[in-house]
């Protein structure tokens, strides 16, 4: 059999990752190679592909080296490449500790979208710094599902998020098709659309319509953009009161914890799984 | 890190499997760690489990042990046992081979359903014994999809199918539903329903609608009851002439080639791909 090289198998939240370690940069991983192992039938099957690399050895990063020893290389499923992914990060950094390869505790990981801080303790969940949310506005945002239309707030995580609080999570219907969101020009590269119910005190739950990927188990930045619309719909803004805000935010594969800091920052903790590991055989070396 | 079994993953025409060996029939695998491990974003993802145990190891099929020393012990990815799957056999019979624990050439392998007769070639595409096709009428069946109909053949290869002939594979539609098959009376347990276009002498493609799963990439009974009604349709009936035909039969997930012998039974030949193997770790153990 051909052997291709070791990899693992990891998801947070049920966003799904096959890890490769390649800590000297030594494996050159083609957007096909990418695709196929992605591949959910004739591939392992994942949401993307993290490469990890010693940050001295990726020349795009190397400048970062001081600062974080790994660089995660985050390929779409398609081959592209991306630059970060909330949920990603955490299976990364649990990847890290459970190898040995960092110490548990809080450290940096190297992105294409610059420095991730990460906590990943021995066991358990891990959290994932998430930067800050804009409201940029306008008001009179609207999002539609068949007849029926619900205002939404405009968060921006660095992409783009419509945030409308409904009545029933079974009111976004099938979402196959994107949620009609106007004006058009309040989002002229698309949006993610998030619709949000209440669960307790602090505590929500969301589906998400992911901008060219259709409904999914789970969205790092849609969780936060939720978490900071539901926090300014209660009054609560932490750069006011000089107090954290703390949200519980249900996504469909599993919970999140979101704490907004009086700085705006934006720390998301959730599960991060490796299921499972082993060799790249033929989905390597074919065709 | 938890530790699980060894496995491997592999394809037949992107049916896809996670191959746990088990050589002693010494592992309970219980409904909910299948379920966890095909499910596609927690999980490996798969179509199914084939546990590989020594036929003589396993009770229910310990008096085929002589004639077959492998059992494939399927299980569908919702947890609940199956009989048979002859994209599965395939990839069984490529695994043993591969590793060593059968030689290359021709052998039975023990399904809950008997014995299925491989032949596994060092490298290449691996053919499995499919049984024979019944074609037992009536006259008048129909499948309809939207506001267009088609005659179709009712063919029994042990589950029932409906082989429709069309102009256009996309006339089947998104297929998130299943067609309307009339009259109902002709299957009373339901219909896995075939549509199949002409792609030159004696080579088809097909969709296929499987009977509770909805559209899939590949379907081994429903390419063998295409390749039966296609022949019928051309006049050949190898019971009759006593020479053997051959179809080729493009499934979405790639290509088979299906023979029918004069004594009615078929060969079904195509890929069977290993593409990784490893370590389950925590898709084993929790919860």
């Amino acid at each position: 059999m051909v052997k291709g090289p070791r990899f693992l198998k990891g998801h947070g939240t049920e966003n799904d990752f096959v890890i490769i370690p390649d800590p000297d940069g030594a494996l050159e991983l083609t957007p096909a190679q990418v695709a196929r192992i992605c591949d959910r039938r004739a591939g392992i099957g994942a949401d993307g592909v993290l490469r990890v690399v010693r940050t001295a050895a990726a020349p795009e990063v190397a400048a970062l080296s001081a600062e974080a020893e790994w660089f995660m290389d985050y390929r779409n499923a398609d081959g592209s490449v991306a630059e970060m992914c909330g949920n990603g990060v955490r299976v990364f950094g649990r990847y890290l500790v459970d190898s040995g390869l960092a110490t548990p505790g809080t450290f940096h990981i190297a992105t294409r979208a610059g420095l991730r801080g990460v906590t990943v303790p021995a066991q358990g969940d891990v959290t994932v710094g998430m930067g800050r949310a804009a409201l940029p506005g306008p008001d009179g945002i609207e999002v539609a599902v068949g007849s029926r239309r619900w205002p939404a707030v405009n968060v921006n995580m660095g992409n783009p998020h419509a945030v409308a609080f409904v009545e029933d999570l079974a009111h976004a219907g099938d979402l196959f098709t994107a949620p009609a969101v106007t004006p058009a020009s309040a989002y002229p590269t698309g949006v993610n659309v998030e619709f949000v119910v209440d669960r307790g005190p602090r505590h929500v739950a969301l589906r998400v319509h992911e901008r060219g990927s259709g409904e999914t188990r789970s969205c790092g930045t849609g969780a936060c953009a939720v978490m900071v619309a539901a926090a300014r719909r209660e009054g609560a803004d932490p750069a006011v009161t000089g107090t954290a805000v703390t949200y519980t935010v249900d996504v469909p594969g599993g919970r999140l914890v979101i704490t907004e800091h009086p700085d705006g920052s934006l720390d998301m903790t959730g599960p991060a799984v490796i299921l499972a590991e082993g060799e790249l055989d033929a989905v390597w070396a074919e065709g």
